[in-house]
């Protein structure tokens, strides 16, 4: 252990992420100094005000309003952001980093807009970012993907990454919940927030794939070239029309590379096959499924969120950088997103996916003969079709096609095209099936 | 990067994995450089003959006979042992730890026998050994362990860690062959050995759950200290009795840490409840699921075994050791075998567990109530009581019987007892029933 390092820790945002971590800090202190043979210590919480730290029964000497004082203390060595948001937590960080401080942060949001930025002035003063919890809550994911999967060229990563969202669809398609009857009792049950946009639009999701996907194949995937489609339009009768064809409802950040080096990336409800692991993931619990081209398919399992399992993920990658371990990676590997070239992204349309779409038509006869018509001149082959004999309004009836692998973009030219018939009542639904990613070995 | 670092690579022992990691190395060089900015390179392929080696394709400028000529060049800072065994493996490891070259290893078999003595010596000669590839093939387990999950006092950890097994009981409980058959088509596939003992015994099991739980608990585990017992008499009819009650069977390597700080191992088939995520892994696939006290269950699902997926695991070892990460966690944190204090260890018969216990009676009047009688004098409470109609033999009849909590002692003793009936007819069957671990928060 060199004598001029500095095991002094201030947690910046008492909230129930800071709050956590700050109690595994203190509460397990000892613990951690023998498991890890260093001397650390919570120094600092800092935050405008105590209430929530008060709560917790946490010591009242170590709360401060005073961020300068922390960034001058020469005892701080790493400075853990769980403010949330991007604009404050983003100036936060970069004096840390320009104190010389190391940063933990479990912020996604703010290193899927500002990652580079950020990352580049970590290495400008010679310090560390650790982000193992802004993806995943608990799960060591991100330590996945730049260590223990290192040697892969990765294919594709599938996740759940969004606990609200996971106990959402669950609650559909095990209970038979509408989405609003769903929603308010995950609000209830205090899984989802007042304001559900950011987790329910698919936004939270795609902040993390972004991470996740950059890392993963190596370029930077941005926001920007990310389509996201939220769960908050679902309807229960699609959820349970595909559970009855074997497929299950999540809502997946997906990443693939295509063989000829583009990669494409969204964020939208899929179906998946009942087979697949990511289909068993159910209420609040994340998993992110990788393939890489030697190990093949490997699944990470947790906790996406909570106070005690993100502080889990926090406090493992301040360890990691008071080892010395967390600064040989970031040093030595060319893979963090200040320094990854820009991904060559699939333009979108042209991805090929299986679908499900349900179009509500009058009970006429020859109608199924004018849609179908339409599928195969856009180059669509279909799988099945199942005509349900529920009308779901008077003379309507719902209709249900699988297609084959079909391009994107062929897929919205024909509904297009379908929209203008006669006989279409209602809305025309088109969810993505995902099926299991074929390793290649 | 330093320049006094050596980045040349050995492979000892051309088989499975080594020609795979041989492979990954030659074939993927330039990519591996690419994305860890490391200049390594193999410099050897270390055996006694090298069809295999040529059969791969891999050049024959590698071949080397000589290990001692390996040691004396000054190239190679990584020797990567897969050899196998604890006899030749040991004897070159050892050799490769006193030239002060780091070693990589998959080789459960020996770290269980000889971690202590092999850790200690690298430790000795300022150097370290990786051995990711030993447990759950190419699953970086054992990273999640010394560093995702670190911050964490963990309570339990329940593994399937042997392929040919978790494949062998779910071609039995999927599709309802006998042990002999599923047994017979696993080696016909390239999934079992001619001699199936270690793996179907549980002993390889044991290997990885000893190394596992060592790591998890921060206590040395001995093999000793863990009872085994194998798949290999296994009856489908109680597979499918199990299945019918809810259950699925699979070798589990179970670890328990007691809050009273004893540790209970045990490698055993296991009926676990179709619920937890342990169950949905089938086939050659593994998984293990940890439960640590802040970040709860986390569980990590891919390829057990197989030449790539396991030099995924042996050559992000490599990487990390190259990239000087592996040598701070090495250092630093006192969680490797030769630091660990010895496990106390809780005595065989003292955990307490649910079990399924079938009996062949003969179908006479006042069995079950002599049976019953001898459950309640060892205080041993019945959960459900299930006479099966078929007679498995002429005037003998199956009774499955689920317990509530009991000692495993308590359930010894009641068995012995019951043995001694008149009425009994063939064998008892005693399966365990694994529960859910419920996380604490």
């Amino acid at each position: 252990m060199k004598s001029d390092k500095r095991y002094g820790i201030a947690v910046l945002g008492c909230g129930t992420v800071g709050g956590g971590t700050a109690k595994i800090l203190v509460e397990d202190n000892d613990f951690l100094k023998k498991r890890t043979n260093l001397p650390l210590f919570l120094k600092y919480i800092v935050d405008v005000k105590f209430d929530h730290a008060k709560a917790l029964g946490l010591p009242e000497n170590l709360y401060e309003k005073d961020f300068d004082k922390v960034l001058k203390d020469p005892e701080i060595g790493v400075v853990v952001e769980l403010i949330g948001g991007t604009t404050l937590a983003k100036e936060f960080i970069i004096k840390a980093l320009k104190a010389g401080k190391n940063v933990v942060t479990a912020n996604k949001a703010l290193l899927a807009h500002y990652g580079r930025e950020l990352f580049a002035e970590a290495r400008k003063n010679g310090v560390v970012i650790g982000f193992e919890a802004s993806c995943g809550g608990g799960i060591p994911i991100i330590r996945a993907l730049y260590d223990g999967l290192l040697a892969n060229r990765n294919e594709a990563l599938f996740g759940i990454v969004n606990g609200t969202c996971n106990y959402i669809l669950t609650q559909m398609t095990q209970n038979g919940k509408t989405y609003a009857e769903a929603l308010a009792e995950a609000q209830r049950d205090g899984l989802a927030e007042a304001n559900p946009t950011l987790d329910v639009s698919g936004l939270d999701s795609a902040h993390k794939l972004v991470i996740m996907s950059s890392l993963a194949f190596g370029k930077y995937v941005s926001l920007q070239s990310t389509p996201v489609i939220g769960i908050d339009t679902l309807d229960l009768a699609d959820v349970l029309a595909g559970q009855e064809l074997g497929y299950t409802i999540k809502l997946i950040a997906m990443a693939k590379k295509y063989p000829d080096g583009r990669i494409s990336t969204i964020v939208c409800p899929a179906f998946i096959d009942k087979k697949h692991p990511l289909a068993w993931v159910s209420g609040a619990f994340n998993a992110v499924s990788v393939y890489g081209h030697a190990v093949g398919h490997t699944m990470y399992y947790g906790r996406g969120a909570g106070a005690s399992p993100t502080a889990s993920a926090v406090t493992s990658d301040v360890i990691s950088i008071l080892s010395g371990a967390a600064e040989k990676f970031f040093n030595t590997y060319p893979i963090w997103l200040d320094n990854l070239p820009d991904a060559d992204m699939l333009p979108y349309g042209l991805s090929e996916e299986k679908f499900y779409i349900r179009f509500n038509v009058l009970d006429k006869p020859g109608v199924l003969a004018k849609v179908t018509a339409i599928f195969a001149k856009h180059n669509i082959s279909i799988a099945s079709v199942v005509q349900k004999n529920e009308k779901k309004e008077e003379h309507s009836i719902p209709i249900v096609i699988i297609t084959h692998y079909a391009l994107e973009g062929d897929i919205a030219d024909a509904l297009k095209e379908i929209s203008f018939l006669d006989e279409l009542s209602g809305n025309t639904v088109c969810i993505r099936i995902m099926e299991e990613h074929k390793e290649k070995f």
